[in-house]
């Protein structure tokens, strides 16, 4: 019992801090969302997508999760208005971001003149799930190769998705990947989810990804 | 500090069932590995095959870590002497098994006619390195659609592996993954590690890696 109030405190806690992080994006203007997926799967690929086809119009400020290391950080810096990279490793939770970590990154980037930030959360389909961060919106990827169980062996994450990109669809031609059981898996679990099918190699799919992004944005800072 | 204090006592709690674990398989000479990896890397795959080599020579025992579902545990169900799914998603920690989970496991399995249990982690790439269950050896799969960056990101899994498997090379002509790189990051981490590659589609080697499980279970075997 005692264990189960720690834990209970740490979501507290963290809730808390994520109440505040989004009344600072929403003094700001600022638009967030949470990008989470498995290793791997393509979370990195698709943020530098989409600021391909968004730096013209937006400001877009990146937070990037990793247990170690700086490597997705370096990707996308030369594209991005801020860059924050997070390294989990020595922390409570090395397996998440957390709302704290949020926090700390929000405190170093010029959020006057940013529209957008892309969070790169740590590469796992489990931790993200519990700690909300004050996103806006939050966004799973998942991988053709991965194959098409994972709503079913990972649900939680699925659960509270606003939606699912389905990536690496250049794929489906060389691994056995069932879109209709994936879509039945995800709906089932989050009936009003969007689910986009894109691929980050060639491009397929990311612009119907981005007007989404532009919709929702729109439609959050009218709501403020 | 308080928190850490908590988190230490759950590794030390933890190490001691591990131990008793490692200490009921060596009485019951059953040798153990723990395969851990990212979602969807292919670690059900690799079991299956490595069923299909070894069933004739060896009793193999599963244990099947999942969040939700048994999905996995049907899969190998036909192949195996015994079969045990461990659903963690309403436990303390839902992102890796734990040797209690492990300790009630082999309550259910006929250890006296077993040769092997090969354990099936839950799919995460963080949380699975923290906690040892009391097996005698640690693999990681790797799949090539990750890409070749996962020991730069995820080192501690990689640091403690004992062997290292490259999976899905069917699919090298298809995706970028500079197997070089990847080998010298792994042997970075970890200058003794085996690194073996394999396609669990085609089949390609894992003959290789079947006969580094048995070169091991001798040795195993021979030391108690």
């Amino acid at each position: 019992m005692k264990k189960i109030e720690v834990i209970q405190n740490v979501l507290e806690a963290n809730e808390a801090i994520a109440n505040r992080n989004q009344k600072l994006l929403n003094d700001n203007k600022v638009f967030c969302i949470n990008i989470m997926s498995a290793p791997g799967a393509g979370k990195t690929s698709l943020i530098l997508q989409t600021m391909k086809l968004l730096k013209d119009k937006l400001n877009v400020g990146i937070i990037e999760g990793d247990v170690a290391s700086t490597v997705d950080a370096e990707k996308v810096q030369s594209q991005a208005k801020a860059v924050v990279q997070i390294n989990t490793r020595n922390m409570p939770e090395s397996c998440s971001l957390m709302a704290a970590m949020i926090e700390s990154a929000l405190k170093g980037m010029p959020l006057d003149s940013i529209d957008v930030i892309l969070i790169e959360n740590v590469g796992n389909l489990i931790c993200p799930s519990e700690f909300t961060l004050g996103e806006h919106k939050r966004v799973v990827i998942s991988s053709v190769p991965e194959g098409e169980d994972k709503p079913i062996k990972y649900p939680l994450i699925f659960v509270d998705a606003d939606a699912v990109i389905v990536n690496k669809i250049d794929l489906l031609p060389y691994v056995d990947f069932d879109r209709t059981a994936f879509r039945r898996s995800v709906e089932g679990l989050n009936p009003k989810v969007e689910v986009f099918q894109v691929s980050c190699k060639t491009g397929e799919g990311i612009e119907k990804w981005c007007s989404w992004i532009l919709e929702q944005l729109e439609a959050n800072v009218t709501r403020q």
